[in-house]
């Protein structure tokens, strides 16, 4: 790391996002700005949705004589004057250089590295609200779980952020539950960060907050459904350490949260969606006592299927040892066949007899299940494309989803 | 199949072998050849290593008028009388084509499919036993798991069995529990098989169980250690439908047991010794209450190492698909790491602070632990290669049943 000593300007970073999953990377980039001066600006912003909260009595921040226990205080103030997010990362000490910000705007001004971290329905407002009000050769990196994924193909969330903003982002996705990541419990996860290449030979302009006309690529890229976009990029000036694996993998890895960062942006992304529609399978199966290896089995196919709608899909722009070696793949498939809410409210469904809405209703306090909205989306795709019968785990979900198949009739479909 | 009436002769099969696991496939085998008449004699015989038993009074066989209730009978007899073996596979009802016998030699005799189900540490003894007094063109399929490691190298059972009969031999193995197969839980399995070519342009010859000088092919093998044996192969006499991976597929998949018949047979046996390895990593994690996704990391980098062992040590011979695709690798780990006996006696042994042996010794009636025994033994093979850094996990489950390295710094061992 020695060398980076040269450059003249450090990264600073600002985390857009502030719930359970957004906090808790905050924490572990705050941690890591903190321990790495030569490449980052100490202070990391994080954006956090305005709220009013009220500091419980059961909280170790209690004390009927401070100011910010006279009843609803600004979510912002309480994070800022106790380093603790007591609404969605509770018990957690957050480090002293996470800075709270509740404007949007003023979170990412300057910012030469964004973290996206919020649920995915709120992507496209957000980046409209700050599109042309950040640095214009930031480089981002979303968090954001999943693909979006509908009939005419998949698209990633990274990829609806570049595009809105003009910025290049990468995804980090692994087997990671936000409370243990908080707790410092270990575990693992990957990043997929795979930013066009400038030309070295060509001059590099200044730092330049209005954007140089100088030192962009128009980068190509065609998504699943062939549709060919070119996205403006701009060059990071050289006054910065270049935005490379290496500097990711300071900004976020930790002794408890292990980071693997590689190219592979759609398969890492990938295996954060369609891990949710083996979940349920997997769910079922338990449900009706079949046992571990009946589990196993769909695992197996599960993954199997995983890497073939990412060849499919993706062509060569996936690595498909990214589902096979990767957190974000396989690791994550296991932990939520294991325990996840997918898994859960299956396993719960076949065993109360109920359809996995009635569960979902009874279980989740209004959130919605995530795989068998998944399962949905693919099989609208796969159908359009005339491809159900090459995915028969994904397809038999989706049919026992619709009440066209039962779960007896899943190990006969999905036979080789 | 409509084709194979054109062969003279069917094949009879014979399951050496009569515990729990041996009773389970055997019963899987007759219900094959019953429904496969073109290709299968349908009696298959068992053979059964005698014993003395008494039918319990809670046995639905209990009649106390029976003379087979008198006092204690032959282990053969009760499972010929009874279509149950109540002692290895109590409640299972076997099918009636499933002939029980208590000589070893009649068993094999006139077979030309060997189903060998027996503990690993009496196949030397057992292939004594019958060299010479099979048919020299014989095929065999082991279901043994496992391989036998040492400091000079792997060596897979099925190519013991076949080398010291002089046939043939293949592997089945994948995520199945005995006592679940026996019930027709559904679950899947795998056989690795790859017998030499014979040049098909050759002069067959007659059956002839003397065995025949013509078409005799000599099959090169390079085992780990690089040494090469060669072993004398006899062709199957035309009468006979080839003995191909269709074939194979007759005879042991079913509506409840799903086979894939690979290639791969290094592959298919590896995958059932190393992930025991694995299973132990992921006990101890678990009893830390690391919890989920720490398990789903160990077994993530499980599975990246049994690759890297196929590949380093089985070259071109192993297809590393097979342990990222079949039921012999990622499925068979995933269940060891659920609930197998590696893994809660690894588990136990944190959660009661006594060594892995004090658990063993207590949990499991003097039966011993193949995770345990196999970590020593490829650990001792990497020392001697100079390999132990390339195969953390492997090395770091060693060294902490040496009592050289805690658990808690296994995540910073094995970090990338």
């Amino acid at each position: 790391m020695g060398s980076l000593g040269q450059y003249q300007q450090k990264h600073k970073v600002t985390v857009v996002g502030s719930g359970n999953w957004g906090t808790a990377i905050a924490k572990i980039v705050a941690e890591n700005t903190a321990s790495n001066p030569a490449l980052f600006e100490k202070d990391v912003q994080m954006w956090v949705y305005e709220e009013k909260v009220e500091i419980s009595k059961s909280s170790k921040h209690y004390d009927p004589a401070s100011p910010l226990c006279q009843g609803p205080q600004n979510l912002t103030d309480v994070i800022n004057q106790t380093h603790e997010n007591v609404k969605y990362l509770e018990g957690i000490a957050l480090p002293k250089n996470l800075i709270a910000n509740p404007s949007l705007v003023d979170a990412v001004r300057d910012s030469t590295i964004l973290v996206f971290n919020l649920p995915h329905q709120f992507i496209v407002n957000i980046c409209g609200q700050i599109k042309g009000k950040i640095l214009p050769y930031a480089r981002g990196v979303s968090c954001i779980k999943g693909v979006d994924v509908n009939e005419e193909g998949a698209h990633l969330f990274s990829e609806t952020i570049g595009k809105i903003l003009g910025i290049y982002c990468g995804a980090l996705s692994g087997a990671n539950i936000a409370t243990e990541v908080g707790q410092e419990k270990w575990s693992e996860s990957s990043i997929g960060y795979d930013p066009p290449h400038f030309d070295s030979k060509a001059p590099t302009p200044a730092r330049s907050p209005s954007g140089s006309t100088e030192n962009i690529v128009h980068y190509e890229h065609k998504d699943v459904s062939g549709q060919l976009s070119k996205v403006k990029l701009q060059a990071l000036p050289t006054e910065y350490p270049p935005v490379d694996h290496a500097v990711l993998k300071s900004l976020f890895h930790r002794p408890y949260f292990h980071i693997s960062v590689v190219s592979d942006v759609a398969g890492v992304s990938l295996g954060g969606a369609l891990k949710n529609v083996v979940a349920v399978a997997a769910g079922w199966v338990i449900g009706k006592g079949w046992g571990d290896n009946a589990k196993a089995a769909i695992m197996r196919v599960g993954l199997l299927e995983m890497v073939k709608f990412g060849e499919r899909f993706f062509g060569a722009t996936i690595n498909t040892k990214t589902f096979t070696e990767e957190s974000a793949g396989v690791a994550d498939m296991i932990t939520s066949c294991s325990g996840g809410r997918n898994f859960r409210c299956a396993k719960l469904s076949v065993e109360r007899n109920q359809s996995i809405e009635q569960v979902e209703a009874t279980e989740l306090n209004g959130q919605s299940l995530q795989g068998t909205l998944t399962a949905l989306e693919v099989n609208s795709f796969l159908k359009k494309q005339g491809l159900e019968e090459e995915f028969p785990l994904f397809t038999a979900v989706y049919r026992v989803l619709q009440g066209n198949m039962t779960i007896d009739e899943i190990p006969s479909f999905i036979e080789r």
